[in-house]
């Protein structure tokens, strides 16, 4: 181990560069062609642009060929009536119809931040939602009204619990984000595994390894062959073994389980629907769909704005003075890759692989509506 | 690494067996001759009692010389006036002026939990309080009154963040606890580092080597000597390298640091007050003392309390018989361990280690409070 050592997947070279727009665009027609409302399409479309203006590729249009492909099975509903199911000044239930987590996801996350600002803080939990996107959406959508956000969202297994050998969990995202007043906000989202399940893939494809502690092979022992992992494995938690704190990842993943499914009726565990949809069902029924918790705090609510805003500039510039580690070039403040990413595709375009532009090539095909 | 590997840290012998009523009596009476009020005394000796019955070792009894050292000084109001400075239906900002956090923890945690009772959920950050015990004994609070519960503290530094070659966050707990319905509740309680400095000082003692992975030197390059930690190294984030996912670890020391900080007027980084009293004060003084962060979410405004309790027994069933990996007996219950050391000590009592005996043995001298 080396603390630093980068990722050893360097990204396959961009086959296209996009101006951002017109993928949005593209996102938003494709999903009325399916029935979407427009309101409902632009907004999905609108968090999947997110996550490509911010470089998170795996979040952003490269997920579209998977939600046309649910829509297509009429396993999404795209016309749902999202309700709320119980409420308190604080706090919201969501039923989601089984529509787009892309559309389910955003509107109670907005009922979260009318809690907040309100009543101080609003939490809902949603249950009968599909996946929603990048977690860091939602809390980025409430750093402009003075909030604090927070997203969390379960999903299909990946991940076994310290001293399993099979998948009980997804990889479980967790988001938050922070206003600062002079400096950008900071912004987290992390999932609870040690490594990435589409790292895993990728490293197949390359017939290369994987690092040790990511992974483990159909009977729990850790594998570097990511061909292993991927024939009845699973990935590790957060922390890799019990010596450096797998328990703890295991317990993060936990956490996020629970807050997501039996809060708000949702599915949970092994059970939670498996995306995209040509993988098998779960084997069992526990609750409705995907499910997802939202909160906000509204700063005012329990500090000075200002100097709120201050104390937090004061955090990002006394961590980014750090001294760096011999060989590296000191620490990042949660949210900086996402926020320089940002500035270059908004100036250069979003550059989109070739696996990913043919997948889009395929569904302008399938739908009508030429891409670019 | 080796998924099945234990700590290589047997714990020391005990030197004696205490009535758990006996050690929480010694504590009470104790701070009381500090100037402790009674029902503030009995408050925090409930605080590390709990510890002491559920096998938290570090966070019981053990630490009552720190408590004692800092009173001692007149580091620590021993009748603080514990003040909401702002609040809203579901939240609150509190200062602790300056008490004992086992006194101003239970208070603003019930506090929120009154919240939850009253509009679904509370959230109460608290600034100017110390060191609150184990993270755990707050959401255990909740539980019996149908709430989940949600408690975080920030520390004195000991983590660098990742690429960074200095200490620069705290350890920042994050414990969380679910009611069941027949199962025993899923209780969470974990730092956000990758292993404990505890034990680094305990492999220092000994004259053996820590994992990889835990521990960085002066300069920030990894090691496994303890001495090189201790002797201006860091411990390491949760997930130890950028690889296995460090910068996730630092993260949730981050978040935890800028929940429990800023948003209550608390210290926060580098500059969080130390713990015990001997050590050297920060270098610049950013908010007042430790903070905190408490919250509660009412089950029965999310969901029906049975059926959420039906899904949680469920879950922790499901993830039981999860498949072990070879060589183990396969994975936990989060909660599990400290529960069986409950039920272990409630019949036998609480074991102390020699130094922890020999330091409440001078406490009993100081105080001229018997010992048994």
């Amino acid at each position: 181990m080396n603390v630093t050592a980068l990722p050893k997947f360097p990204p396959a070279p961009a086959e296209k560069t996009f101006e951002p727009g017109l993928l949005r665009e593209f996102s938003s027609r494709v999903l009325q062609t399916f029935g979407v409302p427009a309101a409902d399409a632009e907004l999905a479309a609108g968090v999947l642009s997110s996550a490509d203006l911010r470089g998170i590729d795996t979040h952003g249009v490269a997920r579209l060929p998977q939600y046309v492909e649910m829509l297509a099975q009429g396993r999404i509903n795209p016309r749902p009536r999202i309700r709320t199911v119980r409420e308190t000044p604080a706090t919201a239930t969501v039923d989601g119809d089984n529509g787009l987590g892309l559309v389910v996801g955003p509107r109670a996350n907005e009922l979260a931040m009318e809690k907040a600002e309100r009543v101080g803080t609003g939490w809902v939990a949603v249950g009968n939602s599909n996946h929603f996107g990048a977690g860091e959406y939602y809390p980025l959508q409430a750093l402009p009204r003075g909030l604090v956000g927070w997203a969390m969202t379960n999903s299909p297994p990946q991940v076994a619990p310290l001293w399993g050998a099979e998948k009980m969990l997804g990889t479980n995202p967790l988001a938050i984000a922070f206003p600062a007043l002079e400096e950008p906000p900071v912004v987290i989202d992390l999932t609870t595994s040690a490594f990435a399940f589409g790292k895993v893939e990728d490293a197949a494809r390359r017939g290369i390894s994987i690092p040790e502690g990511c992974a483990i092979d159909r009977d729990g022992r850790m594998t570097t062959n990511p061909h292993a992992m991927l024939d009845g494995g699973a990935l590790l938690p957060l922390g890799s073994d019990r010596e450096r704190g797998a328990h703890k990842g295991y317990c993060l993943g936990a956490m996020v389980d629970l807050l997501c499914g039996p809060l708000g009726g949702a599915s949970w565990g092994p059970f939670a629907p498996p995306f995209p949809a040509h993988l098998p069902p779960p084997a069992r029924t526990v609750g409705k769909g995907v499910g997802h918790l939202f909160g906000a705090f509204q700063v005012a609510a329990f500090a000075d704005p200002a100097e709120f805003g201050r104390q937090v500039d004061d955090w990002i510039r006394t961590l980014r003075a750090t001294r760096p580690a011999e060989g590296t070039s000191g620490p990042m403040i949660p949210g900086d890759p996402n926020r320089r990413a940002e500035q270059v595709r908004r100036r250069e375009g979003v550059p989109v692989i070739r696996p990913v532009v043919e997948a889009l090539e395929r569904v302008a095909r399938q739908t009508g509506v030429p891409l670019g």
